[in-house]
């Protein structure tokens, strides 16, 4: 996932003061990763430099595939797919391939940097002989990378030198860590190396590319490989933003945030970086920093092990729809060991994750998405009533989940009173409530139709302390 | 249990404007059940037969075993089971009985009931051929049953001709009711049937007793059997009150609450009757009217299926001390299906029942009480490390919990609010809110130290209203 088209959800293009000192406090590297709306043109990858010759920290890149340049553009990885099926079924695949072709044969010529059609005839060669599918996808990365090296002046280093796969398709981690620390190790003091994203090889040689998160995953690794001091991650966005401005009218951007409070906004739908992004650095205490290669003197969004909460209590608010409840009710069911660990076997024998289960004295639901609910609602609800017998199963569907997003919240008095103080103000009624768990959070069930008025209302009241 | 003592919690002993028509509006009997206090000597007996007498629909009586009348009196139960111990032992047990003797032969004197000193002569003699416990324990509801109904010249009719318990001890529902409603169908329509409550007989003939909540469950049941209009509970407080009297001075009253609403309050605290006691009447819709023999004209607490809950929202706050928090965090827990079914195991394999498993993104906790985890607190803690391999674990100890019951909470708009801003103004750290699962309650932990100014705060903004 490059964060773009709507994942571009959170994130904020409009920032203020520059500021490029702060990384500079040791001696450890910093690694950027571009992605792909910073690698389009030519114009873009001078930006790129730019920022790389800003800083001389900035010794390692990590660059996605070109994104879309305007809504006419086909995305590279989507066309490399398209050459494999057709050279898999012994077809010509030189129509999508000079798509291809003369997207990165116009950038290298713009950036002046030779030898681009040596490195595409070869591609072309392999793709007709019956290339395997993530080694045809990986190419997008390998050419960006191979075009922006040239053009820095840098190094190019293959991801394959470094990134390490099973046989199963999962990433050797500490392996990986190893060896891509030790080859960009031997990376001259005063070059800086250049690295395709999304893709490693397995232990028999194979390319194998990440099946989500993509570059942003490379360049995690790359920062904990060569104890990065920072993990710049830069979009066409100036970082997260308090709320999804599709729902709230220009909300504030966040300057700061935890791993812990970045995961919990982003499970609740403010995609920013995917999880695997955020694990290589997290479990290092790496800081990452969402920068905007359009905007490079903006803030942008630290994400960072711990934070001083003193003035922001909440960092973000966060919603999903797409809630199903299924109420039970039996009389005396605390007397019953075992009712709450049976309805959630049943969930599980049907494979279905569920979200929370709120009790009560004779009650328990379970909160489920619909998703995972999808087309097994009847049959979980007759095991519901074969095994447990309950006096009463009701199902309620429509339902939006948020979650008011802050460090410390549980022991900041006022909070929850805020919160649903604003709720009676909209006049939104509340569905459920479950707070107590994570200290770092409060999710407010309501029904979907008062979703967007809900998440509107705790905005408001929040975003004027901030 | 009687309504007695420490268990007297949230009844009140003063309330308003006379009243005793109500009941009258169709031909269906009223079963009227006294309490100990109401049957502690010739006085309130007096006060048994006014109410009798002021309700010819009031034609079913079931009595308890004369309760103290004062703190030096001895508890006629006690004293029989300790006449039992002795007589089992070969032992001369004449002098608790002489203290039993007394009490009864001085009630049925100023009674002016003749006989007694022959039952007490032949319950003596059993005693002393080593009677089964249950039977001498019985015999307390017995005799103020035989006095009561010569006092009032009705017809005695004993329990063991109704209620019937298998040989395990287990009350045999529907055959209860069929016996006990012709055996009382037998009574003339002009005559009062007086009942002892407290035990029946099982299919092998011997007496048992109920375990807990005694003569009430008697009450319920006989309501049951003869399809009583109303089944009144008739006690020595005017019904329940909004909150703990111990920890908010002057509760007001609560006028009408429904069963479901009753069993929420009595789970956090608020004991006013067993539930086994309301069970038998719930599930046939009678509703129970609880009165105080004291004073008969105060409303009292009327327990019904449904209510008009236009005027008040919120019936009452019940809590409780003693849980403790085991929090465990994992991080990407949502993809591992099956963890808090794992978790749940660990408890029950343990024998512990949880309250509430609260879950956020990474984290799931278990809310349990003291008692349940009472010495097992580091296996569960061991056990959970070693199957579900949290990243933490934490053990949160002297949390209490607060229950705010009121049907249709839920589809009430800022309810909530005014929760959370009582306890916002209070200073309350909310260490965890539970809505969503009963429509009926929002269940909020605090710490110990906050528990009462909670209870009070809370309290203080709903009884304004109501």
């Amino acid at each position: 996932m490059t964060v773009q088209g709507p994942e571009r959800t959170f994130m904020t293009d409009a920032n203020q003061a520059p500021q490029d000192a702060h990384e500079r406090t040791d001696n450890r590297p910093i690694v950027a990763k571009f992605g792909g709306s910073s690698v389009a043109d030519a114009g873009q990858v001078r930006k790129i430099a730019a920022i790389v010759r800003a800083n001389p920290a900035r010794r390692y890149v990590v660059v996605s595939a070109p994104g879309k340049r305007s809504g006419s553009d086909k995305k590279i990885t989507d066309l490399l797919y398209l050459c494999h099926s057709l050279g898999e079924q012994g077809l010509d695949a030189s129509a999508p391939f000079a798509v291809i072709k003369d997207r990165y044969l116009g950038l290298a010529e713009e950036l002046g940097v030779p030898g681009a059609w040596e490195w595409l005839r070869d591609i072309q060669q392999h793709i007709a002989d019956g290339a395997d599918k993530d080694w045809v996808a990986s190419r997008g990365e390998y050419l960006s990378a191979r075009i922006i090296a040239a053009y820095l002046d840098a190094e190019f280093v293959d991801a394959i030198e470094g990134i390490s796969f099973g046989a199963d398709g999962r990433l050797h981690g500490a392996e990986t860590y190893t060896r891509m620390g030790s080859r960009l190790g031997a990376v001259p003091k005063d070059k800086v190396a250049v690295i395709p994203g999304f893709y490693g090889q397995d232990v028999k040689g194979r390319i194998r590319c990440f099946s989500r998160g993509g570059s942003d995953v490379t360049g995690a690794i790359v920062a904990r490989a060569v104890h990065a001091s920072v993990y710049e991650n830069w979009t066409d966005v100036s970082g997260m933003l308090m709320a999804d401005p599709r729902l709230v009218p220009n909300p504030k951007p966040i300057q700061e945030i935890t791993y812990r409070e970045q995961r919990e906004l982003s499970y609740m739908g403010a995609t920013v970086l995917h999880d695997e992004a955020v694990f290589p650095v997290r479990e290092a205490g790496i800081p990452i920093h969402i920068k905007n290669t359009n905007q490079p003197e903006d803030d942008g969004t630290r994400i960072v092990t711990t934070r001083d909460s003193a003035n922001t209590a909440i960092v973000g608010i966060a919603g999903r729809r797409g809630f199903t409840i299924i109420l039970t009710e039996k009389a005396m069911m605390n007397q019953e060991r075992g009712y709450g660990r049976k309805v959630l076997e049943i969930l599980e024998a049907n494979g279905i994750s569920y979200e929370h289960s709120p009790t009560s004295i004779d009650t328990l639901s379970v909160i489920v998405t619909d998703e995972e609910l999808n087309g097994k609602e009847s049959e979980v609800v007759t095991e519901i009533r074969r095994i447990v017998q309950p006096d009463r199963i009701e199902v309620e569907r429509d339902i939006a989940m948020l979650a008011i997003v802050g460090q410390g919240m549980v022991h900041r008095i006022g909070i929850a009173a805020k919160v649903f103080m604003a709720l009676a103000s909209a006049e939104v009624n509340i569905r459920l409530i479950n707070q107590g768990s994570s200290e770092l959070n409060i999710i407010i069930g309501v029904s979907d139709s008062d979703y967007e008025r809900a998440l509107r209302a705790i905005y408001d009241v929040f975003a004027e302390e901030s």
